[in-house]
């Protein structure tokens, strides 16, 4: 944590050891609501509270600071207070963040909370509640400014005036009567452009938008691509319901390169690092599970070639590196597919390409390596760190084992590349389809092949 | 790629297949430069030639679309035209990528460019330059407008009028007479506030900025934690000396998620899935090097405990379990630490207690596997399914098994967890030591523990 942030949370925690509840209201106004929402988190459980009932002195900042954690953690945070004063620290809040915090909370007290809210605010956040949270109706804010295109630019501005709580964009949505989005100007335009200049004439009529169903990764992916501060969200027939703004799109890209990244190791799709021991184990547990299965399955295989390896026990000190060559070489291949797809790199129209070349990489990799650990095994011979007590002599060993390597190495790639490209096809999360499964499917097949190479050149 | 764009991609292909260019001029003109980018990448050679001479009628419209792609390409794409040319190009992109493009030309063609931009411009690039590209000073814009603070929102508003060609930020930065950053305010006040009103009465005082010098991560991080659209660079002295947008912080989030997950990998920073299969070789193999010595020295423990493996043969089949899950569950505690310390959930001050967490969760996980596996090897010896040949009856070696199941995997979540924190403090990137390292440092440590414990409970 930066070092001014790092002496106000110090700041903050001594003033709450001390009871000096004046001095820390204080700090406290003067600490952006970030900030606070940072340090929160490395407090104990009493200095938290002592913080948050103190915050409440100040419900706007109390809002702002909670529009900055994390939903499920603001949801326990409200559950200790009443609902009238949960109900008043969410209407400070935008409504997308409300929705989100009323959606963590116990059904009773989320009942609660949407009985107090006026009729027309509930029915707002009902309608939020109605799209998945996943999708842009999902994000969007719909606390926005719709001009309508026959307004001059003096009237615009006059609009303006009259609407200083609605969170401002730096683009203005042109619509027309009946609300269907026809243009954007931005807030520049307004400014420089004479007052009597109609809105229709100065608009941008062709108008990036997405519609209330696209998928927050798309929709976060076109703000990114487009270079653009916010992106309006309409209807099937056009008509304009919200607005996506830039800072929500960063979250999302954020939230889903960290759930990429914890799928892909098995850890499920939530931060677990702040949860209880017991809870990481629940999350955790399933996905090695996956791998013990998948290690049995392995162990059987072996058990099945044990009079071989009773003849050859050196053959077994090359389990792990025929394993871990061909796990690693996997992981690179899975990892560069995931990615690629989730950057859009890679196009699921173009994978035969991709695959292809995967395999030729693959290929060389094996073919280098296994040449490579056969001499490697034949020096290790003649300098007699290498001793075979079996009729087997070395240099055949060494030929099994740069064999097993190639072959292990050639089909981790190939299944490492095929794997998470079939499950975007099939329009199934590639990154669930790594980590765990992609390294037991090689571990499985990468002993087997080395084990019937084996088997086939010394009977 | 959306169903839109795939169709104009097809569009754009048919039209130079048949040599339409005037058709072809027409859709290029309509379509998006960030569209024509993007499509660009799957084209032929020939075919980006013509749509690179095409696009060329238009020079805004280039390097727009210039402006989209890798400056890798870009660089390869303008060493194909005339230096006058491309120096008319890059004139038209902003500072900050035009130095990026500079710095991807070879060393003549940069320098010919150079001396054909005006002294100015190029003073303005050799600035630039001197920052390092991964900082604030790297990624900053420098054409903004900076108002000084005795002037009236009405003179501001005249300001912005002469100024049609700056790049247009929400907030206006406001400066003393030396330059010095003293606050900020948002275009909306400039529109809402009277006209007569002095930017110091109404502007922010306190701004969040960053030092030239600032890391692009710790940028990017400070504009997602602040939800901010701009955020101001300034020199040690507080002079304002440019501006990174939230759309160039946005750029810098993916590329370091995308460069952790290749980290991790053991696949190098740099994307290669559209690289030749040399290149691609030439980047995996030093990773999978690390993986090959340390599967050696494991083939090497192994070795050691020969005799033993020859008296129970039945313990190798077990290897790739002990490995496997060791591995697995070692990659999980490893994925979440270099996750949570790259976005800020762990804190490099606060790492004790995570770690003690993780051991905790380690030796749960360890223990609940072990117990499990004892188990289901007495079941599986109980119908029929696993037998010994060696006079160590099945019991022993599910004790064994277990023992070594719950040691492998205890070792390797601390050992996983411990590396990349271990790494951050002496502040050496954690994604690099991940992957192959951690993996094969608990490879070696899984199966040693594992054949000592054998070896221990069998003599």
């Amino acid at each position: 944590m930066p070092v001014q942030m790092q002496k106000n949370a110090e700041t903050v925690k001594r003033l709450i050891r001390r009871e000096a509840y004046s001095n820390l209201s204080k700090i406290l106004k003067k600490t952006h609501p970030a900030d606070i929402a940072y340090f929160y988190r490395f407090f104990t459980p009493q200095e938290r509270a002592k913080l948050f009932s103190l915050l409440q002195e100040d419900i706007d900042k109390t809002a702002e600071v909670l529009a900055n954690m994390e939903f499920i953690d603001v949801a326990q945070l409200l559950e200790t207070i009443q609902p009238e004063k949960i109900t008043k620290i969410l209407q400070k809040m935008p409504p997308d963040d409300r929705v989100d915090v009323i959606g963590n909370l116990s059904e009773e007290i989320a009942d609660a909370v949407m009985q107090l809210m006026k009729a027309t605010e509930t029915a707002e956040v009902e309608d939020l509640l109605g799209y998945d949270e996943n999708t842009a109706g999902g994000i969007m804010n719909t606390e926005y400014l719709a001009l309508n295109e026959e307004l001059t630019t003096k009237d615009a501005i006059e609009v303006l005036h009259r609407s200083p709580d609605v969170e401002m964009f730096f683009y203005l949505y042109v619509v027309d009567d009946r609300n269907h989005l026809v243009g954007v100007i931005s807030l520049r335009q307004l400014i420089v452009k004479p007052g009597n200049t109609k809105l229709e004439s100065i608009m941008e009529t062709e108008v990036i938008s997405v519609h209330t169903n696209t998928d927050q990764e798309e929709v976060a992916q076109q703000v990114a691509r487009y270079n653009i501060l916010a992106i309006p969200v309409v209807t099937d027939d056009n008509k304009l319901v919200g607005v996506v703004s830039v800072d929500d799109t960063i979250d999302v890209l954020r939230d889903e390169a960290t759930e990429d990244f914890l799928k892909m190791a098995g850890t499920g799709t939530e931060e677990i690092i702040e949860q209880s021991v017991f809870s990481s184990l629940k999350v955790r547990s399933p996905w090695l599970l996956a791998s013990l299965a998948g290690g049995l399955i392995a162990a059987n295989v072996i058990h099945s070639f044990e009079s071989l390896l009773e003849q050859i026990i050196l053959l077994s000190a090359f389990l792990p590196v025929i394993i871990g060559m061909g796990g690693n070489v996997g992981i690179q291949s899975t990892t560069l597919m995931v990615r690629g797809l989730a950057t859009g790199r890679i196009d699921i129209k173009h994978i035969g390409k991709v695959l292809v070349k995967e395999i030729k990489v693959g290929f060389a990799l094996g073919l280098c390596y296994g040449i490579l650990l056969s001499v490697l095994a034949l020096i290790l011979a003649n300098v007699g760190l290498l001793t075979s007590d079996s009729n087997t002599g070395i240099p055949l060993i060494g030929l099994i084992v740069g064999l097993g390597i190639f072959s292990s190495m050639f089909i981790a790639t190939t299944v490492g590349t095929f794997i998470p490209l079939f499950f975007a096809k099939l329009k199934i999360d590639p990154a669930l389809a790594s980590g765990p499964f992609v390294t037991t499917a090689i571990d499985i097949l990468g002993v087997g092949s080395y084990l019937i190479i084996a088997s086939s050149l010394i009977n």
